[in-house]
């Protein structure tokens, strides 16, 4: 298992972590299998979308807030009951396949840490399993 | 593969079920890889979140019951749109990784059986791949 | 690692792709492990729900959209960010528990490619992991 840790500076905030994945791939020396992705937080999420067009991000954090508001019949004393709903819709992983040594990924798909509660630091853990 | 069942007492209610999980990972022997969980059914769902304080779950679930209510402009006769909508957006099955025996789980983080549609007798199928 | 096609002919709409997800199994020739299975575009998603009865797939459509809408303060030019939102929402793969050479699905269940930017021709990436 390989771990990394990402610094978020907003409350909502998506990070793009492709490339620390594809490098505990590499440190993994497995080239076909699977890689799952995993935040080890219950605030926070691992999505994957656009990584062209900064306004696809931008769009993502504004509809889930209104979705899931930061204000509202909450009774969780902490005042992030909107983050743990981010958390449970978006997920706490993502399991991408691996094929002769490269991540299968569409042209546009990248990795991202999904920050709802932020800012915090967070730990991300990698697992690389072989076919 | 492993199997468990859980009895759920309410149409909208979240089960822990980490020490289930647990249990079989202990029973297949497996320390290092990653643990497959999976609900059989079209109106339930597995998901991580906070297992500390329970008004986490309490707000999950009104607020998912707000994104997907039971009443709504619905064909399916059988009045339960809302359940499918929310095991599609919770998801079927959650990954989580193990480590030297150890499931990788954030502090306050556990995982969770979401009955969408019960009173129910429900299977719960639980798959370990070793590295 | 097996690939395969769908055609999509609306905007929004889900395929059953269960029979395919089936033939990329079988030809693996793996009988005991799990199966990944993933889309790799950024605006539409994988899910598993009823196959029976197909008011069950309108209804998710319709409230999907619901919650995702079209119209919106959205600033990517494109006119899609609804559909991005949908695909963080549903997410970009299932995984499938695979025991002596049966995909484990409930009743039900089916295994749904989720169209939310079509007509489109789409890629499914299938790995079959090994317990």
């Amino acid at each position: 298992m390989r771990s990394f840790h990402v610094a978020t500076g907003q409350r909502n905030q998506m990070i793009e972590i492709t490339d620390e994945v594809r490098r505990c791939v590499a440190e993994s020396g497995v080239e076909d299998g699977i890689v799952t992705v995993f935040a080890a937080h219950t605030t926070a999420a691992i999505t994957i979308n656009e990584n062209a067009d900064p306004d696809v991000v931008r769009d993502l954090n504004v509809h889930l807030s209104r979705l899931s508001p930061e204000k509202g019949d909450y009774r969780h004393a902490e005042g992030n009951s909107d983050s743990h709903l981010k958390s449970t819709l978006v997920g706490a992983s993502e399991t991408v396949l691996l094929n002769r040594g490269r991540l299968i990924l569409g042209t546009w798909q990248g990795i991202y840490f999904c920050e709802f509660d932020g800012p915090r630091q967070r730990t991300i853990h990698v697992k690389v399993i072989g076919q």
